[in-house]
């Protein structure tokens, strides 16, 4: 028997992160939003830092850069600390998760790779940009780009679906999502990554749907590259700056493809050759955009102040509520459940399939004032975001949604596919 | 007989374009800002777009994406008509301009390059991120980069300095600024890309300090490929983002090394492999960063507004009259022109060259409220914005450096060198 709205109340009563959700502009109160693992809500915070930013400009014009020139690593050291278990000095923001992703791993091929017969890897039910960056990669270099499924999809690349590859010894890189983004999987960070160095190969993992929802710990996995987006689970707005993770005592031995004035040491000398500035810096190319650091830094701050492990803990609760409902109330319509039983093995979104799910997108969007988000072929994914998402908002969707799909609404509309975003 | 501050008043009181500097932030009048040529200043309607822009992303959520999701085209559109002289669909405004540059500069060599023997071009006194992007890409790809010195370095890359190059058919791709970021020359664009035509080479030119000042006809001279940045004279904040042109007829032939999912056609299918998609969206990579976005727009209107042709001539006349002040007051001073006299050949800043240059730099800023730019090795840059630039301000900044450099003011300060941005 699952809880009733009631219960739900009740949980966000005594929810410790409930508070947080005033730190959110929440523009329409009766729109359930359920995509932030898409785009993360405004952090009203973000407003005043944007704005404050903007004063900074307006009246220390060109001498802000004193303070600016360092954003990208102090930014970097906030998320590092707060948000992805790594060191001072390891995480940049810059740029964006595809152009991140490009530089690491080129910079890992031309460090690391011994024969250009070595393949790169990744999982055909990785995100799109994953592959595509790859893809270019490999033709430009004459690699092979291997595409391996996962055993079982639900639960991602395993192990066991990746160790054949890398016997044959000719594995160079691999590109992991740490969350998948449809089934919201978890990948054991640990294991694969002690499985890659076994075999003499390296893993750029892609944090984009785990960052800020999900503990990451890249120290303690013992990663040496990765790389993310803020706008999500950290909400820093629409194309928020991205990051990259370099491990520490990898950097001196990694050089990024795109060689630029604000990665070279002594940057203000203006003479050739280059020379990249030690650290993390030297994974910097252009001029740092100074608001886009601004909203990631208000963004991250929030979720640093609040903590990743009771976030983690109240999205588990909320994911977990989120399924019994399915099992009850969607599970007889026709729905199956798309996303790991395991909340262990779960990151902070739900996939619901249904053979009609792109029309349930539409309806619960256009009819029912919940936001979810299509992801093809068939699920409604619906994403956790703890720090503005109450119990009663994730009773009162599926109980929307189960009110919409008993009633026939979505077959109402027109089945014509159009842009989802 | 230099003119008067009287002259200088009367200037203003007959400039057509007086009333724009009510359009930006002045936050202390009594400062004089001649650095517009490395930050411009906070237009006012910035601010209230980007607050118009994060209002969107609270009450839009992720369905603001139908609107944003051309942002990169609309605001290069924009740009293409209001400054650059482009058609629509020839302009992409994303990432930094070294990130572009890479991408643009990959990509020809990708489709013209015939033989890896030939080199890549600049000119020794390009801008430091312009020399860097080519020397990494000429390492990765065993190129040989060949920098070469302008026979008159005031002047910067003429036909006869870079006709020698060409003659052995050994070039591939050159990379030229359209008014060097020292001297402030202006290349004579039309003449030097039709020599390149002639030798089977191709050119990416840097409008970064031009573009907004200086008058830019990308189509009448037939120009292929162009890059540039924001955050001088378009007034879009402290790393603003870039933007890139391609020529409309090229778009098609050309493939950006960094395959992302914003490039892809039918990006929303998440399908492989990658495709990119028709016209200048085949140059983005990963998301579009929206608050960036909307500052550039911002930036943009007011620049497209005035009008560049408008502009054009109050910044001839301005910098003409900080010429004229130079000779007459400077001049006895120890002060030396390292612009153009020629104002067709001349941008819209000027490099007053003094042994002391660095300490009169700082002396400026912290005695004479005076904002100037330090460039090595000996040049006191002084940026005209006409936007927001009035005569008075020229006037007025040339007489407080006469009289700190008179008083020697500058010969107080400790000459230990540290770092001016």
């Amino acid at each position: 028997m699952a809880l009733t709205r009631d219960d739900a109340l009740a949980l966000d009563a005594r929810d410790p992160l409930a508070s947080f959700r005033e730190r959110f502009v929440i523009a329409d109160p009766e729109l359930l939003y359920l995509d932030g693992n898409s785009l993360g809500r405004l952090p009203a915070g973000t407003r005043e830092r944007l704005n404050a930013a903007m004063d900074e400009w307006g009246s220390e014009l060109v001498t802000g850069w004193h303070d600016w020139i360092d954003l990208p690593t102090r930014v970097g050291d906030a998320l590092a600390a707060g948000v992805l278990g790594a060191r001072p000095g390891e995480v940049l923001v810059a740029d964006s998760t595809t152009v991140n992703l490009y530089k690491l791993a080129c910079a890992a091929l031309d460090a690391y790779s011994l024969s250009a017969q070595r393949a790169l890897v990744t999982d055909t039910d990785n995100f799109p940009t994953d592959r595509y960056v790859l893809e270019g990669i490999a033709q430009q270099r004459g690699l092979q780009l291997r595409l391996f499924d996962s055993a079982d999809p639900l639960l991602g690349p395993q192990v066991s679906d990746l160790e054949p590859l890398l016997q044959d010894g000719a594995v160079a890189l691999i590109v992991l999502s740490h969350v998948n983004y449809r089934s919201g999987a978890v990948a054991d960070m640990k294991a694969l990554t002690d499985l890659a160095r076994r075999y003499d190969a390296h893993i750029v993992w892609d944090l984009s749907h785990s960052a800020g929802a999900v503990p990451v710990r890249l120290r303690e996995c013992g990663v040496e590259l990765a790389v993310g987006c803020t706008y999500k689970y950290l909400n820093s707005g629409p194309g928020g700056t991205a990051y990259l993770y370099v491990a520490e005592e990898l950097q001196s031995g990694l050089r990024t493809p795109v060689w630029g004035w604000f990665g070279q040491a002594q940057q203000f000398e203006m003479e050739r050759p280059y020379e990249p500035m030690e650290g993390i810096g030297r994974f910097l190319a252009g001029t740092p955009p100074i608001l886009g650091l601004a909203a990631v830094e208000a963004g991250v701050a929030v979720t640093a102040e609040a903590g990743i492990d009771a976030i983690r803990e109240k999205s588990v609760a909320q994911t977990e509520l989120m399924i019994a409902l399915h099992d009850e109330w969607l599970a007889p319509l026709g729905f199956e459940l798309g996303s790991p039983r395991d909340a262990a093995r779960r990151g902070s979104h739900v996939a619901l399939r249904h053979e009609d799910a792109w029309r349930i997108c539409r309806a619960l969007i256009e009819r029912a004032k919940v936001v979810p988000d299509f992801r093809g072929p068939d699920s409604v994914r619906l994403g956790i975001a703890p720090l503005y998402t109450s119990f009663a908002d994730v009773w009162d969707a599926m109980d929307r949604l189960r009110g919409l799909v008993e009633r026939g609404e979505h077959r109402e509309l027109d089945a014509t596919r159009a842009r989802v975003t």
